[in-house]
């Protein structure tokens, strides 16, 4: 027999008492420079690692660390149970990861990145929403109910990755092995968000994607534009021409075969979907104007239902002060594929490097380097986990909950759902003006408020009798 | 009445006798981090002036240091004269640089290219060859024959740059007001080179150049390519089909007017200058095809006597470890023109800038940055000051000489010309494959010895009688 559901705001009162040492944890835990792209940073995604491995421990859970290789950029992935709940109580897994993304241009800090800075409400630092802001929500929500209460509504595992930003090597491997681990009735991804501040949203699905860094070589070594410019092709020139004819003008992909997988979404479910988009409060919020992509779709249903391709880097001879007449080597570029469900990230990636192989210049060569990838993930709206969010939500913001989908990407997350044979939902308190993977990322100390109380909601609901 | 010529191979032996003390100095010159675009040299420039001063004054010389402003990367000129051949004996002025070109990628080096390697008879170092190799032996050529003799052959300017990489800001500005100082009969700029190792050739001409920086802004801040990619333009695609569009496919610059106010070249211009282009020497130097620039044009052709447009820089997003997933707010290039006699720098700055604001795409802001610029210089094959040069390289080489034009640009070698009311001819024991501008520059002990040896043979020759 279930406890009675606790009203939510009575969680928010729970908050607020706990609030100046919630505060503080959270802040311990965005010091860790856990960048997990960079070698240098090897030591502190660990020490991060260890930390939300203590926390976890100490709250009740039982925790393992799931050990990469030990080659490259490995890191490991945090798994933590509680089974007590019983057999005939449901199973939930949740999804966080503890590492973030590189910092720079770290010029445009406003301060330094893993010094956590509070202002009114919102906390400036490196992870401060993706992820460690909702990583931290949850564990505080779970630790605060076993702590007063001893016990959870169901059973509980938490998969807490390390290398969500450098593709998911080491999970993505083990999730044939872990399916005993893993297996579970629920899974939420909580690592997605809103629309805007007040308004509830449940997330039905992610972007796949698929990364690749492109170096294209013309000579031995640098060359000088005077002596051998007009000679030589201009990497840079290739490059540019290359990177071009990836697209048409009305901004269509140009790759061929790039859309031939994308699945139809019905009028069913474009009817479920909220794709209004405000072009002013875009502009206000970006500084941009909403004129990229497909011109023949509306802005959202570009990020949402279409697949894309960026540019995410691109390097040629000389960007420092002043000038330098040289010819270089070698040009660089990373793109990246946001892929809609249907569409397989290596067959894309195939797509592409065959677009700018036959297209190389005479003489030059090109390398191609595969990093991660992930499918799509999509879940129906009336699946009990998705119902679960939303009324969890409604009771938090008072209005009826949104569904929508997310432009990005959680490459594991459609992988995790097949493995632990859970139904997926995505949620967050992620605002599309946090910054992330930009400089001076940040979150609200009141969101990390409403994820607390949220969680627990979810977690009583799903615990409660049907 | 001027002494009789002293045979060139003596000056040889008189630099093997000095050679560890000439080799130690020039290493001392080198160790000089004078790199000119970079503020943080600033005070390395300086100390390399102060050496260059002390040199010339102890040499013999009256020395002046011709300041700038004292804003922005200014640094001084090196005026030193020595007039006491008489009023009725030709004036030679010679144009030497001591800045250098920046020094990344850092890691492509073998040695640190502020210390001096010596690899056989090759000096690894920034600035082994351009332009410190070629302003010593100069100097320690003039050094040696006041030393010697206690005269020189003729009344002898050293005009000595600290901005020749950066576009000659206070040279250029000051030419109006040192006509007086710079008056000369023959100008000497040695900063060029030879095609191969033992084939004499004298330089007719320079191309002029222009150079810019470009930045696209298409958003306030760095964005997240799930999000909004798709929605918004991304600078580094705007920017790549930006820079694609400088081009036709035939290798044409295709900024309208680029090339109106090209100088036709006469058959006898023609007939005078060597042509000639080895592919498979050009492959086995380079690691490169020679397939870039106007098909329509030999590959010596679109050096020497074609304008070009390079793109020297290319840069947007992230390029560094794995991958980040970011939209850059802004993508920056710096481009290059090559300009031959006829074209007007800041027009063709002009015809470049438009073509680029012609095709920004809507909502996204470009700003253009000129840096330094210069116009071509050409020089006719029977000047005496040519004639002498080839005079002496015959002597030295035993074979005849070859005259050429230079793909580079010297971008005071014009005004230089017109301002001193000078004969202009370019010289020098460049070669091309020494790596200026790019890692691992060199230049040969040999080279220094036969730079000396010539240095003196040509003053002695003008110094003649007819």
């Amino acid at each position: 027999m279930a406890s009675p559901l606790t009203p939510l705001r009575t969680r928010l009162s729970e908050f607020d008492s706990l609030r100046r040492e919630l505060v503080e944890e959270y802040f311990t835990f965005l010091r860790f420079p856990s960048v997990s792209s960079e070698a240098a940073h090897r030591k502190d995604v660990r020490a991060c690692a260890e930390w939300v491995v203590k926390f976890l421990s100490d709250s009740g859970f039982d925790v393992e660390l799931w050990e990469g290789s030990g080659e490259g950029h490995e890191h490991p992935t945090i798994f933590a149970s509680w089974m007590k709940a019983g057999p005939d109580r449901p199973t939930v897994l949740i999804y966080n990861h503890y590492d973030v993304q590189p910092v720079d241009p770290l010029e445009l800090w406003t301060s330094p990145p893993f010094e956590p800075r509070l202002e009114g409400e919102e906390v400036f630092a490196r992870g401060a929403e993706d992820n460690k802001g909702q990583c931290f929500y949850v564990m505080a929500a779970v630790r605060h109910l076993l702590r007063t209460t001893g016990t959870l509504p169901v059973n509980l595992k938490l998969c807490i990755e390390g290398e969500e930003e450098t593709g998911s090597t080491v999970l993505s491997r083990l999730l044939a092995d872990k399916r005993k681990e893993l297996a579970a009735d629920y899974l939420y991804v909580v690592d997605v968000g809103l629309h805007e501040p007040t308004a509830p949203a449940v997330t039905l699905g992610v972007r796949g994607i698929q990364t690749m860094t492109i170096e294209l070589r013309g000579s031995r070594g640098d060359l000088h534009s005077g002596m051998v410019g007009g000679i030589v092709y201009n990497p840079n020139r290739a490059l540019a021409e290359l990177l071009a004819s990836l697209y048409h003008p009305d901004g269509r992909v140009a790759v061929e075969g790039f859309y031939d997988d994308v699945a139809p979404i019905s009028e069913e479910e474009r009817r479920q979907l909220d794709f209004s988009f405000d072009t002013d409060q875009f502009r206000a919020m970006f500084g941009a104007e909403p004129n990229g992509g497909e011109n023949a779709f509306a802005p959202i249903e570009r990020v949402w239902i279409r697949p894309t391709l960026e540019i995410n880097g691109m390097n040629g001879g000389y960007s420092g002060d002043g000038f330098k007449t040289v010819i270089p080597a070698v040009a660089s570029a990373k793109l990246s594929c946001r892929l809609v469900p249907d569409q397989d990230p290596a067959r894309m990636g195939a797509l592409v490097e065959k677009h700018l192989r036959d297209r190389v210049p005479l003489g030059m060569e090109l390398q191609v380097h595969i990093h991660g990838a992930g499918t799509a993930a999509r879940t129906p709206i009336d699946a009990h986990a998705v119902q679960v969010a939303a009324a969890a939500l409604t009771e938090l913001f008072e209005k009826p909950c949104h569904f929508i989908l997310s432009g990005g990407s959680i490459p594991i997350a459609a992988g995790l759902a097949e493995s632990s044979g859970a139904e997926l939902v995505l949620i967050g308190f992620g605002l599309p003006d946090d910054n992330i993977h930009a400089p001076n990322e940040h979150f609200g100390v009141d969101r990390v408020r409403k994820g607390f109380a949220t969680m627990i909601n979810i977690l009583e609901r799903i615990g409660a009798p049907a």
